[in-house]
């Protein structure tokens, strides 16, 4: 894709589709119909398949996806291979590639993971999500890569589980919770990468279930694009993730993984389309989403 | 290895040996003599191989090693082919297995992590290392799978970095610093998994470069094994890491990685052992450590 600036090259894909939404590819093995999981032997073929259908039926519409590392790693070799396929499936598609490793390491081994994530050599992926607990000599190393490699970094500011009240929330001395610092350093981690849209290529991941947070957050990282989780299945409404957003609607991607990947398995899709065409029923529940995000931005 | 504790397994294998130190085997591909890179074409075998004779010439003197993530999946699938040969290998050498994974997700995804590499299925190690920043959500998956498979988890509450200072320092509105925080937790996670040992299977990364801390981590997780990063190359001593140590002189394992596995690369290992020998320079450098370590109990 080039050294165009990450910031630029996603917001710019969000406006030729005109969605911000972010499709999750958690291939849980629970999670693919039984004739998929028949057809083939071998698990890379079976992951790699299912993430073939939900793209074909998707990339129309969703100008992102994110892959969640831990389902591929879960099968050593053979996951890693569904990796190396699906992320080149999508390349040929277009899309906008972030892996969600929440990698976390200092000096030459961050590099590593930056080598693997973000380069030709590695997996070539547009953006990684990383853990920020180790401070800047764990951040400037995915920095340094991403602003030479035209990529993207996302840190862990407030996730959208409930207990990362357990430590995000913790109230410091200075009377700021320890999400609002996290922002702060991100803010600062980004000076200096700015494209032509006025973002930076650190972006801030910030869960939909918790808006008033997301609020504060917004204006502490006004130049962060937000990686929002937590929409759909874990409890965040359309209305919930608009904070997320600059003043212009712009800056934020929604993501959502079960309720669509896995939509196949509940009502309304599961009368409607069964297992055999899982695929159109993520597409339906992706055209709902696309809707029910465009309908909260006109409130 | 079934389902005995992972703290008396652990205790008990650094016991037999009289060494509590573990290798971390992080095969940068510039440390790897070149006449181990020119001998195969292919990645995997390069870095087994380099692995194999580090582990063949270390491996009478030293119970535990600890594998970093980030140099295997910079080579993508080649990458973590040569992990499941490694620790294949290690477990035939009955090896204590830790893989530095630095791994943090919620739900479903942690369970994935937790299934990759601490079950049969997955990697089959006998512990992970893992973030704390997600909360409980993010901890206890890998403590149920732990228990119920005789595995450990290690929690990063201290790292051994400068900036480890960024948020793991941040005095919180009580007084105690956010480290002090994790640790109470870590504390808590592991009550009711300890062995016969009295120590508890949740451990904890506490950095050799900071001994004041340590000293402090020490008395808020009594029972909590301490893997020990940032010995030798990072600048903490044999001295410095005694803090670790319980009053009996256990409950903590001393990581080196650099300084052994690529002792070759530097004086006086260079001038004796070459390239050639880098097996050879790794076990004097192992000899040492372990000599270092008991005159340092000894004061």
């Amino acid at each position: 894709m080039g050294k165009e600036n990450f910031a630029d090259k996603l917001l710019d894909k969000i406006n030729v589709f005109k969605n911000p939404t972010c499709i999750g590819l958690d291939p849980r093995i629970e999670g693919i119909p039984y004739f998929l999981r028949k057809k083939e032997e071998k698990i890379d073929k079976i992951l790699f398949n299912f993430n073939k259908m939900i793209i074909d039926a998707t990339c129309d519409i969703v100008p992102v996806f994110k892959i969640q590392m831990a389902f591929y790693e879960k099968y050593k070799e053979r996951g890693i291979k569904a990796l190396e396929n699906t992320i080149f499936y999508l390349r040929k598609k277009q899309k906008i590639i972030i892996i969600d490793g929440k990698r976390n390491d200092i000096g030459p081994t961050a590099d590593a993971y930056a080598d693997a994530y973000l380069t030709k050599e590695g997996f070539d992926a547009d953006a990684i999500t990383v853990n920020p607990y180790l401070g800047s000599d764990g951040i400037n190393p995915f920095i340094e890569k991403a602003i030479k490699y035209g990529k993207g970094v996302f840190i862990l500011v407030k996730t959208s589980n409930p207990s990362s009240k357990d430590f995000q929330d913790k109230i410091l001395k200075n009377g700021k919770r320890l999400y609002e610092e996290v922002a702060k350093m991100v803010n600062q981690w980004g000076r200096g990468t700015k494209g032509k849209n006025g973002y930076q290529v650190v972006g801030a991941v910030v869960g939909a279930t918790y808006k008033k947070e997301a609020m504060i957050l917004r204006k502490i990282m006004p130049k962060s694009i937000f990686l929002v989780p937590g929409y759909g299945a874990q409890g965040g409404s359309a209305k919930d993730v608009m904070v997320n957003f600059d003043k212009n609607q712009k800056g934020a991607i929604i993501n959502n993984s079960r309720e669509i990947i896995f939509a196949w398995q509940s009502s309304p899709y599961k009368e409607k389309f069964g297992p055999q065409k899982f695929d159109m029923a993520a597409r339906e529940a992706t055209i709902k989403m696309k809707k029910d995000l465009s309908c909260a931005f006109q409130i």
